[in-house]
């Protein structure tokens, strides 16, 4: 890596359609866990934080390695936003470049994560955002974002929709503290870069279906080298 | 129901990526089952028929109540196009509505079919779509497609990227036999309308990998009603 990367974790307490998702286990350990373990395996961060309002969660995960960056109370609301509490952290951590990972996205794969941070290093975006590129027809308020109605194309040569995944986010320092400082919005600023991700690790954890999703994911995954492919009989 | 509606199982025994998907057990039922068992459930149907090229699969899952339509070998070719093989099966069978029910989206409710058909009774569409409606920012060519790169707003606010699921599709028959006799792609054809489909209905299985996801999405439904959550101890 030609540049400095810090990790960050974002993980309130208080989440809420899904009460204290970020401590919760999930096949086999707590939610919190997974984004620490990724960030740790990667091997590509100067230092890795833990972001949390929470003196008992930051405690808790605490070790050599991982950090905890206790944010102010008032950045953990319900109405704070990722670009104040991004700021604040910014503000105290030097870096080139800040590297959110999300524990809403338990089903990241290392190596994506690996990808990422060096796609990041080989260019020079302001921010980049890790998304799912999907080849599906879309409509926006009724009309289609990337086919004609004119004729069905086989989807592999339609336009792709980029959906950003909030699984992975980058954005440097530098660029962020001043457009912040100038009032413009930095969460969207500058030069952007997007990396497609696999589809089957960009689930979010919104909802407490989607915390069932994960987990037959997870468990799916870890089937998935036991080929019992078993067909009906056509007699 | 005030129109007559008949359901079309469109089935291919020669899938590409996932060979003999159709026959394949996903869950301790073959892959075909599925749609066969949301229409007859659904009850809404004229007549139910599984569009096939394959003698064999066409006899292995003929009854009673569900039927075979043999598909003309050159319409079931790689490069067939749902176009053709919707229009011969419609110049053959009679009814205000084609209810096409794709067998790779096992995960549908029989719920949400009913409620696709009765969306379709009520209104007057050429075609109804299946779509998953997101909240989530956008970009297609690099462009932002429902969002203002300007400001960060919460997703619940954002409009949302209607994504065709091609779970369940309805076409009125008059309609697309005209338009297809007239040169007119009548897949995109004529007034549209769009059903929203809940997100982990809308799986499609077009590789190994999605096929995997879907055996542990249905793997997290059976669970769903086993509250087991468990926590990290904050000490």
């Amino acid at each position: 890596m030609n540049k400095k990367y810090v990790a960050m974790i974002p993980a309130r307490l208080g989440s809420q359609r899904i009460p204290k998702k970020n401590i919760r286990f999930l096949g086999g350990k707590p939610l919190i866990k997974y984004p620490i373990d990724f960030c740790l395996e990667c091997d590509f961060f100067d230092s890795i934080w833990v972001n949390t309002e929470s003196e008992e969660l930051g405690k808790a995960v605490e070790t050599e390695k991982v950090h905890f960056h206790r944010r102010p109370p008032e950045l953990a609301s319900n109405t704070a936003t990722n670009r104040d509490f991004t700021y604040q952290f910014l503000k105290v951590h030097d870096c080139d470049y800040v590297v959110m990972v999300n524990p809403t996205s338990p089903l990241l794969r290392v190596e994506t994560l690996k990808n990422f941070v060096a796609y990041v290093d080989e260019n020079d975006f302001d921010v980049v955002f890790s998304v799912v590129s999907e080849k599906t027809e879309c409509f926006c308020e009724g009309k289609p974002v990337n086919f004609s109605l004119k004729e069905k194309i086989n989807s592999q040569f339609l336009t792709p929709v980029d959906r950003i995944a909030w699984a992975i986010t980058a954005w440097k320092r530098d660029s962020f503290i001043k457009m912040q400082e100038s009032g413009i919005n930095p969460i969207f600023g500058g030069k952007i870069g997007l990396f497609s991700i696999p589809k089957d690790e960009s689930c979010d954890l919104d909802t407490l279906e989607d915390w069932n999703i994960a987990e037959g994911m997870i468990v799916a995954r870890n089937n998935k080298n036991t080929d019992n492919a078993r067909y009906m009989d056509l007699g």
